[in-house]
């Protein structure tokens, strides 16, 4: 744990000088919601340094005490942050927004709605080669934290018997089961011995961008699957296109839908584009709402005035 | 309830005269199952009349004592059968894939699917206007039997609460709420008071063909919604193709996803054909398996030993 200012002495600070900052960043339709949640607080809108600071960028948070992330992912602030400085972020609903992305697409892909949708649009009745259920009944959830287990309980929802895989392997009720996925970087095979990838039918990435999960779904990873439909809305870092493409050449991968990519936005000319065996989403599925940003702010604030850790305060050196 | 043979009768019938007879309409895919489960039983096949019959057609089954329907529809069968034959069904599996199917698609209008697959297939990033959760939190589902309740449950899993509508208004703990619905032809508008269409965000219709439903969904009924996503996979004579245009053309239905549709398959002039507000599957939502409908002999044949009334048993006149 990093050392950071009590808690009563953030308390004391947003007193003596309350004032807010909102980042270059903060998109321009939230700004509203931001200003009347700081206003109800007695918090003054300022341009300059000012003990809150909303972004997700240090460059606009210097000297601040406390930085709140408008969204979940806090790879750019956290490695630059001064140790004693606060920083919270928002999740909100976005763990069953994700989920719901997920379940989504996945039925999307079992119920062939590309095929569908397309015959209902040039007219053609054609009832061959319905969709039946899956042959295998297994789902792998790699990465356990809330946008994890909620997407657990989601593929239970529709009958999946689902493993998650996390850097502890720690049980955890959302999961069947967990096993301990040891990161790429430590040793050339994830040591997952007891991971029943024949009987899985989707995989899906929900990893956080960290140095330790750069890389993390190699090659070997992968040869676990056969056939498996592989949805990704963690970090596009996470999968190398080179190894994804590969997998799917070699039908280790039957399908991926990727919310997001190693580059975004993707570029034009990416090879993932325009292949039927892959559907790309422009990272839509983890949506924040400024509502989100609100409850997240409304209820740090009330833990700092009450001495309490925030629940949203990032543990810095794991990255998210 | 119309007279039967008592079960001891029939099982009695049944060890004296072991046939069975699979109908002309049996798909041929299915019969190598069928005709196992009967040797396993000691049942001869026979292609002349036979003490149980596994057809949906009357003219397959004459002076069958038992007639078992490979599909859950026995509108053929009900009204002509004599009322001393034993009727039986397979529903199997079926309620949870039509439930499937409806999250399907009900996720993939939300998440506009459509949308992302044209762009993922023209190489276009356009992260503007993403998919936000509805503003409307209510699901109808208008038929309360198996399939209505599986869909009940699978609508309040992403967070709907749901209203059914059936002829007898009976609670059912698979709804919030359950209101009666009153059929056309005898009073011209509904009679449901307490439903609240203005906060209803998906209106599914789970009825089966009887000629209580035919018609059902008039206008008036709709002119109780406003904008809603309609799924039709009961059956198409419930909802006039030209009710439903209307309902579109008005706002009244934002979309219409329908897996049936007055005539099957449905001709290539069909005005539903290529309207982006329209989704015409095939009728491949309540896919039957084999497996499904060893399963429902198996269990029907093991009560009717027992001298019970097996529960696949269709209530002839209400239709299902």
């Amino acid at each position: 744990m990093t050392s950071e200012p009590t808690m009563h002495r953030l308390a004391r600070r947003l007193r003596s000088h309350p004032t807010v900052r909102l980042g270059d960043d903060v998109e321009p339709g939230w700004r509203d919601a931001l200003v009347s949640w700081a206003r109800s607080h007695g918090l003054e809108i300022t341009d300059r340094d000012a003990t809150l600071a909303i972004t997700t960028r240090p460059d606009q948070a210097p000297g601040s005490a406390w930085v709140h992330s408008p969204y979940a992912g806090i790879e750019r602030l956290a490695p630059v942050l001064p140790g004693d400085t606060l920083l919270t972020r928002t999740t909100g609903t976005m763990p069953q927004r994700i989920a719901e992305y997920v379940l989504a697409w996945v039925l999307a892909e079992r119920w062939q709605t590309a095929r569908y949708l397309a015959d209902s649009a040039s007219g053609t009745w054609d009832p061959s080669d319905p969709p039946t259920p899956p042959d295998r009944h297994g789902a792998v959830v790699i990465g356990t934290g809330a946008m994890g287990r909620a997407i657990a309980r989601a593929l239970t929802g529709i009958g999946h018997r689902v493993t998650g895989l996390s850097r502890s392997g720690r049980p955890d009720d959302a999961f069947d089961a967990v096993l301990p996925l040891v990161p790429a970087r430590d040793t050339p095979a994830p040591d997952t011995p007891a991971l029943d990838g024949a009987h899985t039918d989707v995989v899906v990435l929900a990893l956080p961008h960290t140095p330790q999960t750069d890389g993390l779904i190699t090659p070997q990873l992968l040869r676990t699957f056969d056939g498996v439909h592989l949805v990704n809305i963690g970090r596009g870092s996470a999968l190398r296109t080179d190894t994804l493409l590969n997998a799917l050449d070699t039908g280790l991968v039957r399908h991926a839908t990727l919310d997001v990519t190693e580059q975004e936005p993707l570029g034009p000319s990416s090879p993932l584009w325009r292949r039927a065996d892959v559907t790309v989403t422009p990272h839509i599925s983890g949506l924040t709402l400024p509502s989100d940003v609100v409850a997240a702010l409304e209820e740090a604030l009330e833990q700092i005035r009450a001495g309490v850790r925030p629940t949203s305060a990032a543990v810095r050196e794991r990255g998210y």
